[in-house]
């Protein structure tokens, strides 16, 4: 057994003794600390490069030492919380190596920030579509790991389907590169499909090279109140079927509303809506539509709020372009507003087939009633992945044992809609064993028979993404 | 060790003896017949759905016999060709199981070739945009063993992206259902990229779940005839940074010009070429884009024209919609027209990153000259992949392995320029070891611990994608 002084000693020698610290509190926490999850590490490295991340790897793999690899710390599922070990930070691979306009493409490291790629990409013409939440702060390694999604997702694409290279280590500390800026390659097993979404499980992430596209010359933003959520689902068909194509459909149930409606940044909307009969079981779904020509883009917007009033939408608001802005930052606080009710909440992102969306909003609903919490949903309606979630007094230890109980009913019914435990957060630490009742036996024996494959020692993150 | 006789009666009391035969010729070669490989097998199995094929893979698992999955026998790279043991052929697997218009989605057996989905998703008003080459007979299956790309994998991606769940079969013959109608799951490992592209050699894929678009509503062909290939590059650049944002761009160089030119379906083209001052090196690029307004699409047409005639094109043409779909015919059979010069060709699909194409082309013309071959280009020029190939009169021995000579110092030439030997074919049997030149070590090792951790045996397509 190394004891931590030896640890953080030898380890020191090996890639540099400034590289390496005793964990802070907050390199043992993710975006799960607001329910008090909290892990445990023996030290902190913090390489400058990607050979650095190799000689780390390769020295706790010869150690037995396990690994938990670190991104912007913002993962809703525990994935970076450690539980012993060394936690690898990615936090000084920050460099954007290549940025070549000309050819709609990039070089990113591993510790990069969401936000930081999509400035550096606008400053140059371009874009990056991927929106996941918590840009600010999450890393482009972490976006990688699991595979994040986000608004856009419904018609850019998640984050694998901007990837077409990866740099990265396997074990026992090996730095390799599969692909690289080439957009087709088929040579080999698309590993870099296996490593994004492996949450950290199969080998670590150090940089990928990413697709990029022109942003659209025009833009439309079109918000629908819909009485309740089967005139929602309604909504959905009827946004996918009257020809305007969007790349975003958003929904906020009558949860989400009681707590965010009030400042949606359409003026007198909230007001307007009181005036509406029944507002019971109100559901807002707001679209964006991307096209060439403002015009025609507005054309397409009115076509969206014709299908959306005969499905039975009672109020719908076209909003000029900078709303639409406005609104992004809205959407983005919804979280932060639906936890605030009272004080702590469990959300979880199952996703469904888009059809089935109604029942799951109605079941998520009767989950919360029947184990005495109140509910709220929101998310990307057009992909069928919704954050449900129960809220509680974060106090209240039974009330936050009858959440996680809700939670549980939740991914078997979203498994019974013949959908996913998890739609864009991964599985990290605290859906452990949930994939066992989604996947096939043989599909499971699969994907462990891979992990053991490529990471023997079962030393990269582990009991994350366990079956 | 099993006879013959023993095999087909003992595999017929498992499958239905209606259901196995002794091979027939066609089903022992793929779209490499012209070059003269042909294989062996014991028997052919037709499974009628997707529990007999996982019968047949269980029989021949119990008893070591290797398996050839057969789709429609189109692929370029002997991946179909079998090498003794068994054939699962999937032409029975015919049904489109569910066709969802309204959720844009559908689910399709492995045995529906291209052509057939993709009418019928025309049918509902949707769109599946892969568009390989060879739709009217390949499969759906052996688009997704390959993950088959095309013209519009530029703007669209390449069949992986279309993907949304899969029906397989895995050792020892299990059904699995990995995904489904779901567009959003990141619970488990990627299984579905990584059986996607993997040749037959993990599984066998007997269905999938795949997304649809709404087609656009307009769309606009752009043409260029370029003098040299730096010219070309340039418009390739041009294509890119010019607004128009293309959803393929592709290419035909002097060689593939000289075979499918005069044919070009733009009334006076080649007489109007004929009349350009040196028209040695041309090569000429068409583009498609797709909008919501004739108009509008129109405009950014004529934006590709200024950066294509300031980029050096020498002639352009912006034709009416009636000559795009002719002119996609005539893609379809520019290989047939350039093999038909000297009545053989050795044709590759290497890709590169889009900057380095102007190298491609110019290197891949100077290994045919080193080999004493003459030499013909044409492709996805957007996707930097082309067909590079090599032309010789098939009864002459000596220039056939002058080609294969050609090709290997192409791959190495693909590779030299960070490049991939198989843009869109696959390995197959031909292209069997190029892997290795091109990943690091421990990226091979990895691929082969993946085949050794899914198919411990080895009977998955033999032969096929080995490193």
């Amino acid at each position: 057994m190394t004891t931590v002084t030896t640890l953080v000693s030898e380890l020191g020698a090996v890639v540099g003794a400034a590289n390496v610290h005793l964990p802070e509190l907050g390199e043992l926490e993710d975006g799960t600390r607001w329910s008090g999850v909290r892990g445990t590490a023996d030290a902190v490295v913090r390489p400058s490069d990607a050979q650095g991340v190799a000689d780390a790897v390769r020295w706790c793999y010869d150690h037995d030492v396990a690994m938990t690899v670190r991104g912007g710390g913002t993962g809703l599922s525990g994935g970076a919380v450690p539980d012993g070990g060394v936690v690898i930070s990615m936090e000084r691979l920050n460099k954007v190596r290549t940025l070549d306009p000309e050819w709609w493409r990039c070089e990113v490291e591993a510790g990069v920030t969401t936000a930081e790629l999509q400035r550096r990409v606008r400053e140059v013409g371009l874009r990056y579509p991927p929106d996941p939440g918590s840009a600010a702060s999450s890393h482009i390694g972490g976006n990688l790991a699991t595979n994040a999604g986000g608004p856009h997702a419904f018609g850019h694409g998640v984050t694998r389907a901007w990837v077409l290279g990866l740099e990265a280590v396997l074990a026992p500390g090996e730095l390799v590169t599969i692909g690289g800026p080439t957009r087709k390659d088929v040579a080999g097993y698309d590993l870099t499909s296996l490593l994004v979404g492996s949450e950290g499980t199969l080998g670590v992430i150090t940089a990928a090279w990413l697709r990029l596209i022109p942003p659209p010359t025009a833009e439309q933003l079109v918000i629908g109140l819909f009485p309740s959520v089967d005139a929602a689902q309604d909504g959905i068909a009827g946004a996918l079927t009257c020809g305007a194509v969007p790349v975003s459909v958003e929904l906020l149930d009558g949860g989400a509303l009681q707590d965010a409606g009030a400042t949606l940044p359409v003026p007198g909307a909230a007001s307007e809506w009181a005036s509406l009969p029944d507002p019971t079981g109100a559901v807002l779904l707001f679209a964006n539509l991307e096209g060439d020509l403002v015009e025609a883009t507005a054309a397409r917007g009115d076509a969206l709020v014709d299908a959306w009033r005969e499905a039975g939408a009672t109020w719908t608001a076209v909003p000029e372009p900078a709303t639409a802005s406005a609104l992004g930052e809205w959407r983005a606080n919804i979280s932060g507003a639906v936890a605030a009710r009272r004080g702590g909440k469990l959300s979880e992102d199952v996703a469904v087939p888009t059809d089935r969306l109604a029942e799951l909003l109605r079941g998520s609903e009767a989950i919360a009633a029947a184990h005495g919490l109140e509910h709220a949903a929101w998310g990307h309606a057009g992909d069928g992945n919704m954050h449900c979630t129960y809220l509680f007094d974060p106090t209240d230890q039974a009330r936050l044992d009858r959440a996680n109980a809700a939670a549980d009913d939740l991914f078997g019914l979203a498994i019974s809609l013949g959908g996913t435990v998890s739609g864009e957060h991964g599985l990290g630490r605290l859906k452990t064993g949930y994939l066992r009742a989604q996947w096939d036996p043989a599909a499971v024996a699969a994907h462990e028979a891979i992990k053991a494959a490529l990471d023997p020692k079962g030393l990269f993150n582990p009991g994350r993404k366990t079956p």
